[in-house]
């Protein structure tokens, strides 16, 4: 049971969105810049950063719905995504992506885990200082994100074909778009 | 040094934000809805929390800057706000917000460490579900920030006078409104 009184029926993050729309506003466009925005990194592998970092903060219900967007896509390729939360580093994704998500899981510990060293071996592997940039930041976004939704004791349903299919909406609407559906109008408009 | 090129002469989150204004827009709308906006918590209250989950993460930029911020909207008393880091239970701030910074603490280690005792001692001592939601976002949201600016590696000068004088600014103004002295007027704009 969550641990203060929020909207039934919307399970992790949605009920803690609509219980204070303020600020659903700007977490909802951070992860839209973030996640969905036109970048060098395609969405299915900021996906994975995020679906890593949620995974390391034990969060089910982000590691579990951000891993079904990273699937999605990812031409549905599930077995991906559990691979690279088991072992990414033996994982069929690129070597700056590997290299990204040393940094991001450094970050996940803590900032100041991340070395020079770390930045010039994404660097070497051909990473730009806005991937870098961003690998950081959405590192450090899920870090918040992840304890937002367990902070509250938010409902995490035990249900994959939920998460699958909010999944594949997410993909091809992007999260300020879906949140309409359970968010006030000027909360989830842009 | 900062890992990646980013503009010199804006210590700590002020150059990460100049170098991304995409997602410095909803950085700092989250940061003044929780801290500035409406609240039955003051602002010197909830900056308190800012700052001592940014001491518990180590942070030296944030934890000075919401320090001052926090000093500056308690009627400059700095003595109060390193109390509140050293040994917040004896420190002169309500039982309400000592119990507000138990959570904050334990959101600080990660969302589950948040027990149905934390939340109901909180009530107890007169906290609203408002208050606890946001003191969870707080505590959560610089979890982010704090990873930002170190992972990083910003430039955080040890200048005291620089954060009680731009403590006193954002005290007065607003994130939002101080954000457009060194970002692009359309990521500063509401």
């Amino acid at each position: 049971m969550p641990h203060i009184a929020l909207p039934e029926g919307l399970p992790g993050i949605r009920g803690a969105m609509a219980f204070r729309p303020e600020t659903a506003k700007p977490l909802n466009e951070l992860v839209e810049v973030l996640l969905c925005g036109k970048h060098t990194l395609t969405a299915g592998e900021r996906e994975l950063i995020a679906t890593y970092v949620s995974y390391l903060n034990d969060c089910y219900y982000c590691q579990t719905i951000h891993g079904a967007i990273a699937a999605a896509h990812l031409n549905g390729d599930e077995d991906l995504v559990k691979q690279v939360k088991a072992d990414f580093q033996h994982a069929d994704i690129s070597d700056k992506l590997k290299a990204l998500l040393i940094i991001a899981a450094k970050v996940q510990k803590g900032g100041k885990h991340v070395t020079a060293e770390d930045v010039a071996n994404a660097r070497a592997q051909g990473a730009t200082d806005l991937e870098i940039h961003d690998a950081v930041l959405i590192a450090a976004a899920f870090c918040m994100y992840n304890r937002y939704v367990d902070g509250l004791g938010t409902t995490q349903p035990r249900d994959e074909s939920m998460y699958r299919e909010r999944g594949r909406d997410v993909a091809r609407k992007g999260y300020i778009s879906i949140s309409k559906t359970y968010l006030p109008a000027d909360a989830a408009a842009r």
